[in-house]
């Protein structure tokens, strides 16, 4: 049932042609030999070069923007500012919604009346040259009144906190009812989420322990290699085509058509290839600047971003203050627990503290549960999703605790998650049953594992176990599949290729059809060329598109099988498939797949078709880690010995791709754990926006990651797959804390574990 | 029932929303700014530019080839010859099949034993320069052993001929059955067809009048005006990925699949814009070339033709020598008719004279019938597709006989073919029963236009009326549609739109929908992103496409009357579509298709479909001129006065685009007809070729064409539709022949009828 590191396919997909296989990946060669066009690598005749002024205050009133000098420069085409967006001067949105209002999509890519953070948009620039562009951006004369900011969760929850958007009052959701109210309270607060199960009192009265601990966690990035880069082109007829590196141009599609205000069918979004996105690039920030800056220019006009400009302009992963209470009875029964989350949503309201509400007990059944989540508005910038957005932070409020309180009643840490483990039908905290998942077969894969069974072998060592839970919906994918004479198809989709989805999703589709993955012959396309198709996120491509891909190529099996019939001159209904055979009741006569494709242009003709999904989704997914430090009393400086990353996959429809999902979130979570975080000065601003001073782990940092593959075949999926692509980030969080904690004997709530913190926690450790 | 040029819409269209309008084309803007891409706008990294050396003799044997010395020059990456296709050292092809043989498609682009026509390729050479390319060329040593040529039809047909190919025997297929046979003799006939009705002895001996006439028509080029340009990049990983400008990127595929001896699945094939085809680019030249250059030097590789190179190195339409004989008593009957007719087929076996044998009797109904039509080799280019292939040639040889026997039987000469018009039921020369189509309804239409009943007002002046017949089968289309949040949506195909064929098709997926012409975006898709789709020929895509457009439109609806079904509560098969509105059979609600799509999200996710059809053809079709002209009897020149012309369009789905199909059409005609012409040396060499010496008219050369739309709808097609692409260029060959014939008492029958044609035949009747 588990799978490690590189090990041959495991039982359960033994009986799958293709699913379970390690094929090269389609887009394998392009990548090694530079053919892949990414973002930046853009060419068009006449291509124009942007560049884009940003607010160097983090909270100020624009009061006029001068750009007669930079309009003047020779060899600039066009200079952009709020006022070249019809809608801010649009009398039709009401400011008083902060829901889904496209003013403030607006808003977030072009500063209107006030800047909100330093980095937001103020003002960009065409250019013939990117040096004349830049040289413009010097020339533009912005007047501003600078306000005070508000940079911290606390000061930004405060009663009297000045107001980062003077509209926007509380939504208060109760998460066991369908919809939410506004409380008409004017606040940072943009929204209260809570969830409730049972009545805490009654819970915690039942306890013999109970602990209660405050946690924080820090801003990070998430760390793509590729800048955002844009280019656009804005034809005479009103038709805009977008090329753009991004986890979703359909989505792009839409933001820029609420943005833009213009129909979504006169945008064309090409999506390049993308240097990595783990939810940051699933919004929009350059594509409506280049796209007016196109306009105005009457030719194309690409923006790439510096790196500091990634960092200071585009959204990170939220920063935390959260406090955690559990009780449980002596035998090991959790009896209550209660969650206080408040997430930072930068400038504009959206953080992922909805994911961290509903995920951060996930695997634990709690009957009475209270769950209050804060969505907080500051002066920083707008943060993004990151890689099971919110659900590191929650996991890592939530294992300590579990663990401390295991520890407290003498019960081993994975013993006691397993006597509290959520099964088939418990109540998720928002009411719904859990379906079936690896939560059992997880933990006691954890506990029996000869990393947890090896006992540490040295000083300054201490091992951290915690757990991940998230849980994942589904979203709308598209399929096209045509039939080649030559028994290899063509497969199209609108899923943009993050982490080896072509292939993923390929392998699905020849199972279906009893060919090779090498049969199989993806792209990616266009919003014009493949049904809506939503983000490349939330672990969905291989599910979501996956099972566009089998309904597509179930349809081709229908198709041939009229084929089939008329072959043998007999009934469709005689004609049934089997593993790449059609076979004829009747006489049992057979045909491949591939000798009936050879036949289709004589039987009708050629036969493709094309579905539109709306999937299930994947629902529950667990993961888990091992971990093993030493930590350097002088230097504060965390060695990691050992890690074990174990998740349920479901099916391992690719086990390459799984296993460097496993290893690439652990290491993200290692990083958040261990080194990377924004250091701000007092007025907002970053201190450390390059890759030399923002600290992610290198190749030196990390150990082998050793990974445990666990199926537990997902009953709402063909192939039994989960969406595998972010539980792997979110253990490591608390099991290094945990980890780091047991090997210096203080207790570590709070992000990042850099030297100097450990320093400072062995020092109080001596006073 | 008839249209003149840009009246408003007919009567017949107007109970259609968007087929009879005159939307502007989805693909206008793109053309007339200069942003679409065609052939030669290709650019790539690291591009090399690929140069053709051509044979200098018309027929040689390549004793050997040395290219040490060009691929020693400094910036040479690769030079190919025959060598380095691998089909010309496999055995496993039998040379003594002609008939779709690949090494005979191989040889066509690359000589391997002999080149066989002044300009057949011999090497092509890859370098980082054009100019480097051409400095090659001249460095590679070829060693030729000089054979005699076969340069006209009679010499070829000779039985002591020299054999063009050692191993080509005459395939016999007489039409009225299914196949034929080869007869084992050879000979530089590569087949012979023969159409046989009733009994011709009988019908002669019936007739009261007959007349038997000898015709010949010289070679033309098509005359488009983008040359060939190919590119190709063959990746280390064996997929060939192809930029051409085409009539048709899955035929290229297949043809380089089989030259190049790998899997149709492995090429992709891109299709760029296309500047003019008129048939010739429905064939492979360069891109078998480019691609094996691109293998050997690692790099992507771009074929550009020069103008000579196109007149020299591609296939013009073929010179004929043909004999026509028909018989008809006094009341204008006809008896029986006797054709004869040799088209050069140029180097390969392939004229279009099977569409002259089956068309060039087309619109009369005569019993007693005998065509043989023979397909004839020699020393000269490779002939191709021009506009209604063989089917211009063939009409000017019959419809100079039936205008002398009705003037020969004082019947007017439309009187006299109303007389004979074919009708519904009656055989076409392969024993099918003809379709209902337009004939008396065009002949009626040009007895009774004004032009017709206009006289002639001076002296040297003449008249001339004829008609065109043709025929056209079905291939196969495919279309996939996505259907946008606001109402539109979009539409792929894999049709090169070469005369305003995505406008065409998209109105028909709008008229299904219920939506505007504006409201489809339609896109022309590479072999990866679409089912297969057979060439922009054949004047099919509209019909063909079109009805694929169809397919999939109404499958979008049966799709959506599922989601308002959903929304109502209801059966499906409770919802009705009539005219854009969805109607809930209960309660009598409707929604429009813009309304049901903005509500798709939330009933299902969206909706998208491909379909593939084989078309039924659209059949029959029927053209007609009416042509005045004055001779100057001191020059020679012939000036066109007036001229009208007819067509049986069908449905004009978009009646500008007709106009501008029969206009087109007619100009073609009138340049073959008057001044175009290969003037060869004794050699074979072309004399010709450049645009400066090859004649086509100007619009100095040709009046106003009037244009007459009859439209007598298709019952193969849901809205009428005819294939209007190519009839318009037949008539105006033996209607010109007639009119200068009129003008200046001397009979006309051999092609061109250039100024010192028409001196001779003066002085001819002057002696």
């Amino acid at each position: 049932m588990t799978t490690t590191t590189n090990s041959p396919r495991s039982e359960e997909t033994k009986k799958y042609g293709v699913v379970g296989t390690r094929p090269i990946r389609h887009d394998g060669l392009d990548k090694v030999i530079g053919a892949a066009k990414y973002g930046a690598d853009i060419q068009l005749p006449g291509i124009l070069h942007g560049r884009v002024l940003r607010s160097p205050y983090a909270h100020a009133r624009i009061k006029s923007i001068d750009t007669t000098k930079a309009e003047a420069l020779t060899g600039v085409t066009a200079v952009v500012t709020s006022k070249d967006f019809p809608i801010f001067s649009s009398t039709a949105i009401d400011l008083a919604v902060t829901q889904g209002n496209p003013r403030l999509l607006a808003e977030h890519i072009m500063a209107a009346g006030k800047a909100l953070y330093i980095g937001h948009t103020v003002a960009a620039v065409a250019a013939t040259s990117p040096h004349i562009a830049e040289q413009a951006l010097g020339l533009i004369e912005v007047d501003y009144e600078v306000l005070t900011p508000v940079l911290n969760l606390k000061d930004a929850m405060k009663e009297d906190a000045p107001l980062i958007h003077d509209d926007l009052t509380t939504y208060f959701k109760l998460e066991r009812f369908a919809r939410g109210d506004d409380t008409g309270a004017k606040s940072n607060i943009a929204s209260h989420i809570q969830h409730k199960l049972g009545d805490i009192d009654k819970g915690f009265a039942e306890a013999d322990v109970i602990v209660e601990r405050e946690f924080s966690t820090q801003t990070v990035h998430q760390g793509y290699i590729e800048p955002h880069a844009s280019t656009a082109t804005w034809a005479g007829d009103g038709r805009l085509t977008i090329w753009t590196c991004t986890q979703g141009h359909f989505a792009i599609r839409s933001s820029c058509s609420a943005i833009l205000d213009i129909p979504e069918s006169d945008i064309k979004v090409v999506p390049t290839e993308i240097g990595g996105g783990f939810g940051a690039k699933a919004t929009t920030y350059l594509e409506p600047l280049a796209a007016i800056l196109s306009k105005k220019s009457g030719r194309p006009v690409k923006i790439v971003m510096t790196r500091k400009e990634v960092f200071e302009g585009t959204g990170p992963a939220s920063s935390t203050l959260m406090r955690t209470k559990i009780g449980a009875t002596k035998d090991g029964k959790i009896t209550a627990a209660q969650l206080w989350m408040a997430f930072e949503a930068g400038a504009f309201p959206g953080s992922p503290v909805g994911g961290a509400t509903l995920c951060a007990t996930g695997a634990y059944n709690i009957e009475n549960l209270l769950v209050d989540g804060y969505d907080v508005v500051l002066n920083k910038q707008k943060v993004q999703a990151y890689r099971a957005p919110g659900q590191p932070q929650g996991a890592f409020s939530v294992e300590p605790v579990i663990d401390e309180l295991a520890t407290k009643l003498g019960i081993d840490p994975l013993e006691f998650r397993l006597r509290n483990a959520v099964k088939e039908g418990d109540r998720m905290p928002n009411g719904v049953p859990h379906p079936v998942f690896g939560v059992k077969e997880l933990e006691e894969a954890m506990r029996d594992h000869p990393h947890y069974q090896t006992p540490l072998a040295g000083p300054n060592q201490g091992r951290g176990a915690a757990i991940g839970y998230r849980w994942q919906g589904g979203q709308a994918s598209s399929a096209t599949i045509a039939v080649n004479t030559n028994g290899t198809i063509n497969l199209i989709t609108g899923s943009v290729d993050i982490g080896g989805s072509r292939t993923a999703v390929a392998m699905q589709a020849a199972e279906i059809l009893g060919i090779s993955a090498e049969d199989v012959y993806p792209t990616v396309v266009d919003t014009d060329l493949v049904g809506y198709t939503a983000n490349t996120g939330g672990s969905r491509t291989a599910f979501d598109t996956g099972f566009a891909a089998i309904r597509a190529a179930e349809e081709a099996i229908r198709l041939m099988k009229a084929r089939a019939a008329l072959l043998w001159e007999t009934e469709e209904g005689d004609v049934t498939f089997d593993h790449g055979t059609f076979i004829c009741g009747k006489t049992e006569d057979t045909l491949s797949f591939k000798d009936l494709s050879a036949r289709l242009m004589r039987t009708g003709g050629p036969i493709s078709c094309s579905v539109s999904t709306n999937s299930p989704g994947s629902g529950p997914i667990i993961a888990g880690n091992i971990v093993d430090v030493a930590v350097d009393p002088e230097t504060g400086k965390v060695d990691i010995l050992r890690c074990t990353a174990f998740m349920d996959v479901g099916t391992a429809v690719h086990p390459a791709y799984v296993e460097g999902q496993i290893q690439g979130g652990t290491v993200q979570g290692i990083g958040w754990a261990l080194n990377e975080g924004y250091f701000y000065d007092e007025n907002g601003g970053m201190l450390n926006s390059s890759f030399l001073d923002y600290r992610m782990p290198t190749a030196l940092d990390v150990p082998m990651i050793e990974t445990v593959m666990i199926e537990v075949p997902n009953p709402k999926h063909p192939f039994g797959l989960r969406g595998v692509g972010e539980a792997p980030i979110i253990p490591p969080l608390p099991a290094l804390a945990i980890a780091v904690s047991n090997a210096i004997g203080v207790p570590m709530r709070h992000l990042p574990l850099t030297p100097d913190v450990i320093l400072a926690a062995l020092e109080s450790r001596g006073a």
